[in-house]
């Protein structure tokens, strides 16, 4: 069995939902990756990959089907301009293959960071957003232990009408946001901590229970899945804006 | 120390972040929620009563000054007549105390329950979507043991930018809704089902790990905490709506 | 086996550690608790009683080793006289039994109550710290929700060396309570809350994550040790003053 | 003690219960497993080994009783011949020491992938299917966030009476596909995903509550046991088919 | 909105997937449950009703349209007769409503309960199966802790190609009962036992983590879901039985 | 299907492990537990019951055949009579049935209960050693939090070779003793406590964890089990005994 | 973006809470580390470091802006010398930047290790109180498997207002400890142990549960906030000095 | 502070509760231990060590005060002498530094591994019991999956009075062994397998809610406290022998 008849990519997706396919890459084998850019490459796509960790990007095949030819120099230079095509980031462990569309437009996301720690996952939102050619601000190390950093800064947040707020530990960040804008909140619990805050779970848990009305909530570190569900929520706002003017 | 020190109402809230205080009552005693009535009732605001169960809804007291006055017929009464002024739906165990606006406009947010026995929870958020004067359709029994109930009414669910996904057991259906609908998605885990089922936390770890991406989350059986997501999300659309306008 | 076997009361243990011995109720049975009253009475020795439901008060028999004998009436007399000897707080479940020293001095610990459901709780320990002749400040439903309530009355809790904050849900207010003041902060996780937070391990988690450095925890519900936890430190604090002052 | 007191292999197995021995190498050392290899030979048993992994595997000693003989160069030799006698697949960490039965037969076990991160899995149980001489097909990355890829695959499903899911994060397939097939349904939660999903438990407690009737389920990430429920499932059909006949 | 737009039967379950609907009624208000009878009813249709409290079967509304009128005695009488309809059985909590087809055909189907306290489990899934029409039979009480119970009815157990094991505590009777027969086993892990046997998640664990190969489970108490797994394998094995044949 | 054979009794158990077989009631239906006790009857023998709640217990049926005939006055005076020949216990809900041996000998086991509410688990191990004629000391309200009353006793408890010791909450107390007796320890979490230590993980843990050497436990609240393990204990004891002296 | 806006030093926190800001390194990068570092470097400041591992640690970059410049030589003296600044502990993992405050006055606080394994919580603890200037005591290897070790130390802890107890597995000591003195005790569970133990919840929880009144808890091996409780605490203890004076 | 003060040996131990103090290296450092055995050897005692990993092993330095003088080879030859003072066992992690006792007499226990990957487990038991002069017999791969192994050495195993079982995965065997044997029996539940049974949960609590009565338990791959735990059983045994004796 071959490893093409693995993955079935799912490029209808966009029209369907107004999201692109992304790749997790999290469980996934190089050889599964190359094939899968492959893939891409031969529809003449573009691809977000997330969780990709600096030792599999090095391990990733070049692209094109002549790399195994020529010289050991040849094929150096063929990966490198192959890497060259995957635009990575290793803070948030995302990259972009082929052409992303250009970010135009105001910010409507505000991505806050409790903690400096936090600023992969938020790294991880922005880049997904920019990927969707969105515009986005990030506030980073706002936590409630100094309430000041926050109240300096709310003003400037409350002005995009889509908050996603990245916290690990006790997470109470979200819950203090919560009461002070109207717009819509997207929490991300972090994995950042240890003791009761190991992986997340104390985080996740806490934001769930906020004692701050209409919080919604991701997995723990699913920066992807907050962007995701803010570009859902633009759609949405996009769908309304549209319907009122008619 | 008196009762009345014991609460704070916040009368701003709504300036501040466009959702009315709601009043949670499972954790208060009969003498709370009267002395929070009462102090409603001094100011001529409405309230919204969430987890009012039917026996603490009887234990309440009148809510005029006078019904302690009088004979036993009168109290009965007045009691009647209070009782009268909580419209209660014992199903979503919700009261509206006072006046609640006029729902108006289409309904901008679908409820879906995937089981009869999630019905609790979605008549949850549409009386909360409701009280903010929000129409709202709703969906049940379209869980995907039987994907044709819900492909035959996939159309409509989709004409709707916000869909609330009330789901208990192995919640599959709101990771199937995210794969078939572009606007946003909010899951609400409820605690129906028995063994690994009970409590709702294997509903909550399977939306939370959703294969559909953007989909967000709340507490399990959270309606409240739902309709007020939608609350911000129409909040949040209405802002980028104007801006556009201009 | 007698039931006067079955405990072992610790008389020294207010010499050994400045604390009187409190009596769960919780695990025990009315005969037990009716023995161990007896036996304190024996000694002329008051007791806190913790836990003690009403129906188990209720339950309690008269404390004189007369009340057997007599008519049914004298019976009664005796049990409502007896009850009198227990000064009952049915909020938070405490008993005193017999004379409790008066309540002398400045209050030096604030205690403070996330949200109207964690008043009995807050009132637990209120009642312990009464009891061993302490004044204390109820602050109560300051959560963060809604900051503004906390920020009018944070100068007031300020001025107490000693802030017990009991909350339930996410817990969020201690750590920003613990960013406001210099004083010692005792956090007291509640049961508050449903879905993840029932049972209130999202809250305990979420005050041991605390961002904000030096909170301390007790147990889930536990206003009574939170007390004890004041009560230690005054004592330490009375220590420290007096190695100063010589 | 010598290594080989240490284990007692079940030869009588296949007889007693229509399954093989198969050696988990998990918890085993080189040395045992080794021995187990040896004992194996000896009987002229072919046998077959799981969670073999790639290191262990480079550990384990040549097979034949004279590679402590000879130079170097022989050893290397003979090394390379035992280890060509471990027929190893990498992906599954499977190997099949000695002769398996050839494969005949139409395919009636479908072996289906939620996704690509779910295929070693899915391989796993493949593998023992084969080495029990039984046919099976491979459906890949057929998960419910793209429906189509289910829907235009699902007729050749249904061509087979037993059905293998492996899925992790929500495992939302197996109650989809559970809700249109009519045969015998394994799911094999994965532990793909991260956060929630980390570990399987996510994906374990969702198929078991799954809301299409009759799905059963094995352990987390256990290709072997869901490959050899459905031989039980086969040996059963066996002999109901024969039963019918007579 | 009414009742009836709560539920959606699927009456092309048994179509579809050879299994028909039942109704899970632990989640349900007796109003639902009613209406739904009444639409069974409407079809000429007969129903499986399981997890029905004998509190929540006796507030039942009678099923024919003409109850509400008639004097008290008349409704009393019509009540019992729509009792009578219903077939009940307390110990195993599941209902017939309508006619049952016989059941014919020798025992394909072995159910084991390890104790005596899990037989309503076990006899959950007898009840189901004679809802399908299929025999089964019962060996009660051959836990693991006297082995000879069970070594003595072994024989007999593995003359059933299908053996269904409901066990709690330790749940090690599925393992040795896997060891000894070479059909299908589906394990019941039941919520018998206190201490960390309490609600079943240690049986669970067990039956999952079982030494004997091929073993598959269900949720907790599933006694319904063992007999429709058992149901889908004997389809199965229908079909492959046919498939020889020709 | 008829109630009798969904038990059976397991007489040789005595003779097979030296353990009697004990009837665990939480899970049996009173109808059950008649039965069992009838077949009891007729063959002579006595039983223990354990966990049999006091409503249980007022359900059973008089055990006489001739018990349903007679006038109302008759079956309640057979019914009490009945009762007579059950020994019951209400604070450990233990039941003995017929005859049970005298208590001969030195009592070689200690049964510590750290505070008042972990008596009534202690109280179920002093019955079973009872029933088993083995004479045994009660230590109650020793806990670690008053040392003293742990060191006056200590010589008391050292003289028993086997030491049982039920202790909630944190558990500290088997650590101490353990750290101070030479004997066997057999320690038995209870379910006393509330927040962390409800249902008695804590205390659970806590054991199994303990910082001294050689603690063996019991699950939680299992008086009859740490009875057993004694019992067990002082066979294997009396063989070394035995085979010394030869 | 650049590094330096991933954090917002809170320089105002001594004045605040009277405790400095400490740098968590755990989530942070050597880049993130480094321009905190170079951002209190040119203000002058002094600043703790916590859970900064050797490996980390060897990677931070030199600390003055000429260290790019300059032969390989040139560039390692650098770095020893940046190194040379920073006062590194492996043991507690912790180091101070810059300047740190003289030691004075009599030791407050007594810092008690159960084991050996929990010296490195322990000595975290020290080396914040040490940074903030306090005099503080060790005792380790005191936990009461073998109780004479305590019992020989108690009078001198007991003569510390304040005593923290790092213990991991059973945490039983800090129950102890709890019942022989009357100051504040800090409990710091920690994460040695194996099995249950593993990870430190067992630990937690016992102390949450402690048997001994007024214990108070930090987060899991948190050394850093037990010492920053005692700072709050004596912190606490001067003001309530400084009000009884006048 | 000196690594001397870190450590407080327990030599009392022995003549307290008949174990000599064991060295649990997992938390300790290389310089720790070395300063346990420097202590050990300078009062000529004994000592062992648990939980000691090869890689540790190797970090030792040379126990002789001269070790540090003299040349390089001086120093390999003095540090291989010290090393092999250390009888080390890689696969049970054990290492016994000076003169163990003379096992003697005949095998009193029966160590019993359910699988081949339980053995380094057992192993640790019986080197314990070794170090402590008792002979012991192993039984290994005699799980349940496969009940003749088990059966053909059921007898041997009966003629030991005290059985230690270590079983990993559903941990079934001791609940076999228990009701099988008269004897005591000790379970050891092993963290060998993966899904739900990675860690060893699934087996301790499998083996505490045992059916079969009175198996005691210890930690997750606690073969040292099984091997303590029946010292002291013998130890008891001794006594009781000398009690009937006399």
């Amino acid at each position: 069995m071959s490893v093409t008849e693995e993955f079935t990519l799912d490029f209808a997706r966009s029209e369907r939902i107004g999201l692109e396919e992304a790749i997790f890459c999290a469980g996934k084998s190089p050889e599964q990756i190359d094939a899968i850019l492959e893939a891409a490459r031969g529809r003449g796509a573009s691809l977000l990959l997330t969780r990709l960790d600096p030792e599999k990007r090095d391990r990733l095949k070049a692209l094109s089907a002549e790399v195994d030819a020529g010289s050991a120099q040849e094929r150096a230079s063929q990966q490198r301009s192959a890497a060259a095509r995957l635009d990575y980031c290793p803070v948030s462990r995302t990259a972009v293959f082929g052409d992303a569309p250009r970010v135009t437009g105001p910010a409507r996301v505000a991505v806050v960071a409790a903690g400096t720690s936090d600023v992969p996952v938020a790294r991880e939102a922005l880049r997904v957003l920019a990927y969707a050619g969105r515009a986005a601000s990030l506030f980073a190390d706002v936590g409630v232990a100094g309430l000041w950093r926050l109240t300096t800064r709310i003003e400037e947040i409350r002005a995009h009408p889509v908050v996603i707020v990245a916290a690990g530990m006790d997470a109470a960040l979200p819950s203090v946001v919560g009461g002070l804008v109207a717009g819509a909140v997207i929490a991300v619990p972090t994995s950042v901590g240890y003791g009761v805050a190991a992986g997340g779970r104390a985080a996740l848990d806490a934001v769930l229970a906020s004692c701050a009305p209409g919080i919604t909530v991701v997995n723990i570190d699913n920066g992807y899945g907050a962007a995701c569900a803010a570009l859902r929520l633009l759609h949405a706002a996009g769908r309304l804006a549209a319907e009122t003017e008619r």
